[in-house]
């Protein structure tokens, strides 16, 4: 049996929406705790009217900033949101009330809102007699723009992503400690525009007193992003003083604490969603072995050491049984480098 | 501008050399140390009329038997062959001269003869009045079938492709030494049929010492495979009586050395030409050290250890600029696990 890979969604439909998801990914970074959702108008003869996305906290909402842009062209036009809209009132009025208003006679969406407060939306939007669909372009969002802030929404937890680089055979540096560079310009060039992206960038102290990194996002040309996640050092102990990590360049924040949990609390407190844990060895296995690690992104080079530091450290697994189980979401190139994407669980693996 | 994907050959010619290449694949295993070619008769009006694969040495080539299935019908076909037709008596007539008596109009070879005892074949075709074309899916054959054997051709050294299971950490066992099953139902399956098309399996003394291994091919309900290679253990010590190696299943060699080189002319001398090496991780580690592994074949789990013995042992490498170069060929899926096929080298990688 054949399966209609656009899930029965016309050309028009996927095109408005597969932009409302680029504009939720432009606004990753910037709207936390809020997520950062994208909307897109057409208008009723199918043009496109308006585009929006989430502004910073306090600001309005994606489908409140198409509708602006939109005006009296929204009208018996379709409004595509990469999230359920709110029927509640936060900071702002609810979303429902303003597509409402506008004369929107179909909502899209691609994902529901599980946050109980805000959810209701559909329902709400029915109830004043627009057409309400959903599930378009689903797997996209939650993996890509929301998928962050749909696992807060879920568990009041920031989303964290392990992020390592290491050779074919696992070592993230040679015997003599030598690292630069094992992987590629351009899945160097890809970490820093996914640091851009999150809203912390953590590492222990022994890769600070290691490696001493600066911890920014830099343009390939070395200089700062136009955005900088919250740097977070974890560890007890001091650090240096004069190390690149407490520079201005942006914000420092030291836990000092090895209890993976007070780290996300104190993060979840600040208003962090999106964490990108850059390691080293030991902090990634102390993350790992506490079940919080909702995504494993690893670089792996096309080289072999047969020696030197091992990527991740003690993760409290002693035997083969309790290895931590990953399946792998997506595989692909990058400079040369074998990028693998992979979420914990493991979904009808045959061993 | 756009590529023509086909390379500006035809549909006909695409399938007769795709069945030509699926009958060398075949041959793999028996052949050696002769290449397992494959060959595919056409009629003059484009039918298939014979299909031929090498036989065990001593047996027609793939041209001899394809233009006997063809009989009269090869007069004025085309004859797709993955190997140049060789020119030269050997231990049986020069196919370029049955190609020939047999009438045949027009000959599409994948890859040329490296040897230069054999070349010369499509001049001689030429010379007598046929028309020669080369390079239909070379890549597939230079990378498939014909792979080893092109190496061994070129060096007179067999070829080594070296496989690996791992973690996506890069560990081949748990701390407590546990490994099974590391890798997935498919790709354990899939290493049985390649260890059914090699010519040998080679692990360390210690991996025999540990693991016990019976080194055969088998099929997914457990059974002896049709073929089995030749095993061999490489080390100085003695083999402990009873190992499962020594059994009747299928031949085994025992070469006390350590010497790298000394386990390849022992290898050519008994004509064999591909080449599997299972490890472990310190015989895979002098391999590389001696630059003597022309395939990497790792089978990554979606899994993380964190402790536990790593996939590849001491290569001699102790500064990263000394690591071992790969290019990444092919990464696919193998139930699960990410399977990535790699070569020694480094064309053009940007770091
Ligand atoms: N390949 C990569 O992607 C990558 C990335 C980063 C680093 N590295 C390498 O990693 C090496 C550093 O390794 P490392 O293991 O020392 O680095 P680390 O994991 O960054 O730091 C370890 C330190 O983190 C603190 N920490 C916080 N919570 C902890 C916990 N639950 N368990 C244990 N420690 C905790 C401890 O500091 P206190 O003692 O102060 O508590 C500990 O000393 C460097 O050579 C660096 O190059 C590689
Ligand atoms: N993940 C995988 O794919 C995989 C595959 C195979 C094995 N393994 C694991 O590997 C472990 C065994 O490790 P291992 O390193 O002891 O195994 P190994 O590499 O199979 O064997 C080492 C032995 O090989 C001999 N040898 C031959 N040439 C050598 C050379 N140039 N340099 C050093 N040794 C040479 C030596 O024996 P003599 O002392 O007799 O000279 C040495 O003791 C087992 O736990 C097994 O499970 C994993």
């Amino acid at each position: 049996m054949a399966v209609d890979p656009s899930g029965g969604w016309d050309h028009p439909a996927h095109a408005a929406m597969a932009r409302a998801v680029a504009a939720s990914e432009d606004a990753r970074g910037t709207t936390s705790p809020n997520p950062p959702v994208g909307c897109v108008v057409l208008d009723a003869r199918g043009e496109v009217a308006g585009v929006g996305a989430t502004q910073p906290p306090g600001g309005p909402h994606a489908e409140v900033v198409a509708l602006r842009a939109a005006g009296d062209r929204a009208r018996g036009g379709t409004a595509f949101v990469t999230l359920e809209p709110c029927a509640h009132h936060g900071r702002t009025p609810p979303c429902v009330d303003a597509l409402v208003a506008a004369g929107v006679a179909r909502v899209v969406y691609a994902v529901a809102d599980p946050n109980p407060k805000a959810a209701g939306g559909a329902d709400a939007l029915r109830a004043a007699g627009v057409r309400v669909e959903s599930g378009l372009l689903a797997q996209e969002v939650e993996r890509g723009p929301l998928r962050a802030w749909l696992h807060y929404a879920r568990t009041g937890q920031p989303h964290v992503t392990w992020k390592y680089a290491a050779t074919l055979d696992g070592r993230s540096a040679a015997a003599d400690g030598t690292s630069r560079w094992i992987s590629s310009a351009e899945s160097r060039a890809e970490v820093h525009r996914l640091r851009r992206q999150v809203d912390a960038i953590v590492a222990g102290r022994g890769t600070v007193l290691a490696d001493d990194p600066q911890l920014t996002a830099r343009t390939p040309d070395g200089a700062l992003a136009d955005r900088q996640p919250l740097r977070v050092v974890v560890g007890v102990g001091d650090l240096p003083a004069g190390a690149r990590v407490l520079d201005d360049s942006a914000e420092t924040l030291h836990l000092r604490t090895r209890d993976v949990d007070e780290v996300l609390a104190a993060l979840a407190e600040r208003g962090v969603v999106d964490v990108l844990l850059e390691g080293g060895p030991r902090l990634a296995g102390a993350f790992l072995a506490a079940g919080r690690v909702r995504r494993v992104l690893a670089y792996l080079a096309p080289t072999l050491l047969g020696s030197g530091p091992a990527a991740l450290g003690d993760a409290g697994v002693t035997t083969i049984a309790d290895a931590v189980p990953l399946t792998v979401e997506d595989v692909t190139s990058s400079g040369g480098d074998v990028r693998i994407s992979a979420v914990p669980g493991e979904p009808g693996r045959s061993r």
